[in-house]
């Protein structure tokens, strides 16, 4: 039989999926001896058997009424005795927090005869009768489902009566009145009467917090915070402790350390005579929690006492509830506080100089993706900003442009040379123009998986998305937030990371992690300009990163193109170049001579011209990149793309000479242009003529392309420079391709090192990009010194979908859709992909033991593929040179936790 | 240590791998105690070593010794031998015949010596001396690599001088006078003496022949028969025995049965005192083997008396060469005898009547390609026919109409409603287009692996080929053969199956096969109008069908979009429809409802009402389909293509607009069509918004068909018929898009057959299109009733090439270089996409045991691919209708042989 219930010291930190955050904690707390309330924790597993089934488990209610017996034994009172009536609260708790999302009941218990007897033993009539009141409130709203104001009207009609201001201003008598007033309107709104049977009283609270995880609202606010629908809540019910109770009680809120700095102390803020709702609330100004000292030394003795424990024992920064009853200190919660990229990093350190947590444990405390935000331009701290508004931080950078509204618009900012911010209430396809021309995307509805954060993200363009507070009207052209008014044009700007929305230009500067993560500890510290923070959060990287190197087993390439790129990733901690992609050499004024070797007829001594002296650019292309990378490896990669992605594009050209005949006459190089593009045309270039398909159609090509790398190679190592090329042919799918391949670089190989005389090691590989090569990869690994997965390739034919027609169309809908957890071109597939992967990691393995093995995909710096990347032994990740500090990081993190370690 | 010679009684007919066709059948007839002058094989593993190393392996040439001596020691004479010389022929045999591909050398033995001891022994000078110079003549072309025609011309100018017209009237002393010439033509062309030493030349011979699998003519020889590279030539040293002695020496051919009707007999001819060469030359009309009889009985009766011994040895049609040297019968070479697809059939069921093989060889002995070439429309027998020459023939089929030379004459012919040729002297990808508009193609170049041959057989038109007598001039628009000439628009007819090539129309008929296989055998036996030798073959193809379909355990369905089709391909024998592609009922007069539900708005009143009229549309033609396949399944395919496939082209669009408002004003309709299409232009339509992901999109079109299907299945159930719905989702690659659109389908089953009033089991699958789909099969049997793997779609993403934009543009070089056998969409790649099948199968049924597998790509009509599918354990392939039959023959011979049978 399946346990539902669990009482306080049945659980443990570890059983969040099963009691819930809270619950877990509770339990922990319990379990540690601190003074926690007495109380029971009901299983997400009844909640999903509950909305499941649609009625509440058989068993369940026993095992509560079991559960409630043994909190009311530990307390010697019952659920809401008529003498001392013994008051519980009902509240949700999922695995993840969803604050605000679900619901909660105080102050079950109470009812016509229970409150006299709360007024006796609290000595306080005004009190039991404002619980009371509080209770058929929150009941008839949240189980009883009462739409509308009816009772906060009530009550502001009686304060008005009274002539008052403040709740607390209304007497015993008043609130005696508004209670019967309540139930008129429960009995009015429903048909029913308000219970007045406790145990009802609680068993209709827990259904509604069980029915609580399935609204609109929490619904949506888990598709925007990636929240499994599966998880379903648990239900915490435990006994009602009052900080309300007079002058002698009071709530708080604290942590063990300084969310920001990491440094200990104690941090936080009281207030008495209150409850949680009115800290909340802001009503009244809270105490620093230092001032509860005087107010009780007894309690803030063992307060400091219980937060020292619970670092102690949590290892980590602590986030704690509190509630003073009459003198008496009670636990409500805990919890692993949040904190800030930059805190994360300093809480890691100071917890390991203070010798609490390892260096392994501080590793697991800080993510990749706090490492990036911490890495992006931020705006000039010490510039004036006007902050207009704030929504969701969907895709991080700081970016600043003039308003427009649409996809014209920000093509005529371009046009006009200026930068510009897309505003839209919501993306969809249709806006994809003008998200590319844009610096940044702003919108006013939806969430973290909304199009506009999705795309964003898959662009790298900064993002923020669901300032609700914005009111856009893209006819008259106006963007209105909190009566301010904004056209077309007007410069704004907005920060990806913190979501929040400024009038008028920010200059924006690098970070100086940034600046310390390529030049350096001193010039890091440097750009800090004295603010201690900022030092702290460099010293903490430093240390951090040259952890996480010191034990990672994954070596971290970058992909470029450019000696700028190649050299600006080596700053970044780059092992060498795992892609270079030699068709960007093709692009700029190199155009003319690639579209001689196209046009011109096979074996005519115009092409070999033509390539001849492409081969005389590309060795020069190669002998800088080589120079920036002396010492360490660079994989080239043989051209991938279809050459018709060099000449111009089919449908403007048909457009261009349609028009010209038909008002005079076409240019003739046009019409001989248009010959060629329509015969190069496909229907599908992805799965076209390219990669190694195009090298043994155009032989010459590959062919040119490796003289050139090998020939600069023997040149540098003529000179005593270490040039370590890689040959990569891409695309391959079966391994005859590649062995013709490899048997004319072997030639070309032997022939340049004998000219130049030198000796010079090259290995031969190939992408694994094609299922099928994953899947014949023994075969391909007797023809191949190394594989490296081309990931996005990968993704794109293992499902069968291309990231430009599918990514900005149906991938947000797939996301809520809950097919995908987030796109399978950000983060690696591992269930499908990852297979694939991992076949040709197997297969080619058992051809030759201990064969290197690359990722050059995306998905090498993405944190969660990295981990997997790891997992099956690969041997380096490659990826751009702004992700390789997160990669080095990552893969230390890998190490550390062999499983999966970001979910 | 490797064993490179086999004297004729170690080897056995099953060594054909090691010895060669030759080798194995000679060693088989030595041990069957026939006669065969004896001698030994060296195996094709020397010639590969030979190949590799250059060299002839060292433990070769002892071997060759030890071999020779034990032939010398069996016929008391000598190789060579002054006195009494053995005379060898050193022959090249492979595992697969390569007719005149090769060399041989004959008469090696012979020096200035011992021809003067064969004169002796043969009695006869002149023999001797013709056999001395038909080495010399040989030798030198062969082994010394003598270029040029000086033998021929001496030989010539000898006869011019003694005034004689035939070889044989030049006499002993002439040849004498030759022999000295032909020594001076060797000496002058190689600066060496002809070889006086008997091994020598045997030696050299065996080289020479090795040397020879390498030459250009029998490369490209296998490369059009697809013959591996790697197999090389054994190489028969073997006794000569000479037809040429006389009167009682005699040489011929024979065959064990009618190679055309299957009956035993004494079939074949013979030549009196000739040599092999002699009956093929033609000189001399050759007797009809029944003639023999006459001339030596006993001879005649004894090598009756080998036919019966080897067909009942073989079991089959045996193809045999003898040689009578003095009234000495002598056994050359025999194999199993080639036979057109008619007779395979007939052959097979006559050897069943006489007991000789049991049914299931019968099977063994036919294949699903003779059956096709069966079924194809002929040629009338009874028309004239003018032949012009003949090619290869590449691709089945009888095509006729004009000749067209390039793509414009093609086109111009299609749009004057006239049907076409194309001719050209060879295709590449340029030619793609006439291709497509012709009927058939004839090529004067390239075998049956060149582009045209390649391609045409990818689009199922005729093809002859490599037809070299053709003389093209595409400038001159004509085509000479053998010095008639044509023009463009000139009506030919060429022959898909026979190679043939005939001027002027001639009536195409359809083949009593194919009527037998539609229409039953009573008609099938009518339409062969009397013609005995048909009547027997579509008696022979019943008797096979039949035992076939009683054999097999893989069912056959069809895929079918129409009742037409349906219809045929339930005559053809279908078990039910595996396809049924539901965007073909979305063409033709209802593209304006479909551009309707297209262009209208999500939720609009317009785009429901289209959607709502489609749908009544597509329940008729369920409804008529169904009625068809009553009792029998059909599975249908919700709509997969991109929805941008049913409007107007961008391009021709853009042209259009562009061009209007140059010119004037655009109309506004194309304005708006214009946008709509730019929005939803995909880069990758094939990697785009289709199937499942269009299914989710617009979800109102899956539920559309579904209710359509569902709807008109539980009409026809109600008036009592059996309809047999499946519905198939498309391109699904994870399991939650499939749960999305089961749960949809669910509840609409539910509903309609509440309406109906009816029970209706309604399976619901997948295809298994996708390399994640059959990587996650597990997953997907959670929601899927069966699966279906799409192969076309499965080749393209697991090679990642598009058959549109590859097979026609560098599929042939592939197959040139060996990284095909054959295009992977016409034979399934067993090696890549055959493992991600049999992923899908395993992992599917991982999940749910015998759960319920299909074929539908069109690899489901393919033999290889068939027998690959019978392996795997599918349940059914579904294929085109025409398919139908081979499918079901295949089906039961991969019962009968579970090894790959085809190769």
């Amino acid at each position: 039989m399946v346990k539902y219930v669990y009482t306080f010291n049945e659980g443990n930190k570890d059983m969040k999926d099963l009691l819930g955050g809270k619950g877990a904690n509770l339990a922990e707390m319990t379990n540690l001896g601190l003074p926690v309330p007495p109380g029971f924790t009901i299983s997400t597993e009844a909640c999903n058997t509950y909305l499941q089934e649609g009625a509440v488990p058989e068993t369940l209610t026993t095992e509560v009424t079991k559960a409630l017996r043994s909190v009311e034994d530990k307390l010697g009172r019952k659920l809401g005795d008529a003498e001392d009536p013994l008051l519980v609260s009902v509240r949700s708790g999922a695995k993840f927090s969803m604050p605000g999302m679900m619901e909660t009941v105080l102050n079950i218990g109470l009812n016509d005869e229970s409150v006299k007897g709360l007024a006796t033993v609290s000595e306080d009539e005004r009190f039991a009768w404002d619980s009371y009141r509080r209770l058929i409130q929150m009941f008839g709203k949240t189980v009883m489902d009462i739409e509308g104001d009816g009772f906060a009207d009530a009550l502001e009609a009686l304060k008005e009566e009274k002539g008052v201001h403040y709740d607390h201003e209304l007497s015993a008598d008043d609130l005696k009145g508004l209670v019967a007033t309540f139930k008129s309107i429960v009995k009015e709104e429903t048909g029913r009467e308000f219970p007045q049977d406790p145990r009802e009283q609680m068993d209709l609270g827990i259904e509604a917090v069980f029915r609580s995880w399935n609204t609109e609202r929490a619904k949506i606010y888990r598709r925007r915070e990636r929240i499994p629908e599966s998880l379903g809540t648990a239900v915490n019910v435990q006994t009602m402790v009052f900080g309300n109770m007079g002058d002698t009680s009071g709530t708080g809120v604290c942590f063990t350390r300084d969310p920001s700095t990491g440094h200990s102390g104690v941090y936080g803020d009281y207030l008495m005579n209150a409850q949680g709702e009115d800290v909340v609330a802001g009503i009244r100004n809270t105490e620093p929690l230092k001032a509860l000292e005087r107010e009780n030394a007894e309690v803030y003795k063992q307060l400091v006492g219980i937060m020292r424990k619970l670092e102690t024992h949590y290892l980590d920064l602590c986030d704690i509830e509190f509630t003073i009853e009459r003198g008496k200190l009670w636990m409500l919660q805990t919890r692993i506080g949040k904190r800030t990229a930059g805190a994360a990093f300093r809480v890691a350190t100071q917890l390991v100089e203070e010798k609490l947590i390892t260096k392994d444990e501080m590793l697991q405390r800080v993510t990749g993706e706090q490492l990036t935000q911490l890495m992006f331009p931020q705006f000039d701290t010490n510039a004036k900003r006007v902050k207009l508004g704030a929504g969701m931080a969907a895709s991080p950078g700081a970016a600043v442009g003039g308003i427009a509204f649409n996809n014209e618009q920000a093509r005529a900012a371009i046009e006009a040379g200026e930068k510009c911010i897309l505003v839209r209430r919501e993306t969809n396809p249709d806006d994809l123009p003008g998200m590319v021309d844009s610096e940044g995307v702003l919108t006013a509805r939806g969430g973290k998986t909304s199009h506009a954060a999705v795309v964003a993200r898959g662009m790298g363009k900064t993002c923020v998305c669901g300032a609700e507070a914005l009111i856009i009207d893209e006819e008259a052209g106006t963007l209105t937030v909190d009566g301010r008014v904004l056209k077309q044009g007007d410069i704004i700007a907005i920060d990806g990371a913190s979501g929040e929305i400024f009038e008028g230009d920010i200059p924006v500067t690098e970070s100086p992690v940034t600046i310390f993560l390529t030049k350096g500890l001193e010039a890091g510290l440097e750009a800090c300009n004295g603010d201690q923070e900022m030092i702290e959060l460099v010293q903490a990287v430093d240390q951090i990163m040259n952890y996480a190197d010191s034990r990672r087993r994954l070596k971290v390439r970058t992909n470029a193109d450019t000696p700028e790129d190649a050299a600006r990733a080596m700053e970044f901690g780059a092992q060498g170049i795992g892609l270079c992609r030699t068709e960007h050499m093709f692009l700029g004024e190199r155009r003319p001579l690639v579209e001689k070797v196209i046009l011109s007829e096979v074996g005519s001594s115009e092409r070999e011209e033509a390539i001849a002296e492409l081969g005389k650019l590309q060795r020069s292309d190669f002998l800088s990149m080589l120079e920036v990378l002396d010492g360490k490896p660079m994989t080239v990669r043989l051209i991938d793309p279809p050459l018709h992605e060099f000449l111009p594009d089919l449908t403007s050209l048909e457009v261009k000479v349609a028009v010209a005949k038909a008002t005079g006459e076409p240019d003739p190089s046009d019409l001989k242009m248009l010959e060629a593009v329509r015969r190069m045309h496909e229907s599908n270039p992805m799965l076209g003529l390219r990669g190694v398909r195009l090298g043994l159609y155009m032989r010459g090509l590959f062919t040119m392309q490796i003289r050139a790398l090998i020939s600069a190679a023997c040149e540098l190592k003529a000179a005593g420079k270490d040039p370590q090329p890689e040959v990569m042919v891409p695309l391959v799918g079966s391994v005859r391709e590649l062995q013709i391949i490899r048997d004319d670089a072997e030639a070309i190989i032997a022939e340049e090192k004998e000219k130049a005389g030198v000796d010079l090691d090259v290995p031969i590989g190939c992408m694994v990009e094609l299922p099928r090569a994953a899947m014949t990869a023994e075969d391909l690994a007797r023809e191949a010194d190394f594989f490296s997965f081309g990931t996005n390739d990968l993704t794109q034919t293992t499902w069968g979908f291309s990231r430009d027609d599918c990514e900005g169309v149906f991938f947000p809908n797939y996301i809520e859709e809950g097919i995908f957890g987030v796109s399978p071109f950000e983060t690696l597939d591992v269930h499908g992909v990852g297979r694939v992967v991992n076949e040709g990691v197997q297969r080619g393995r058992s051809t030759k033991p201990g064969m290197k093995m690359g990722v050059c995909g995306e998905h090498g710096g993405d944190p969660e593929s990295i981990h997997f990347f790891d997992e099956i032994n690969v041997d380096y990740v490659s990826c751009s040179p702004f992700r390789v500090p997160v990669a080095r990081l990552e893969a230390g993190r890998a190490t550390t936790e062999p499983q999966d370690a970001t979910k």
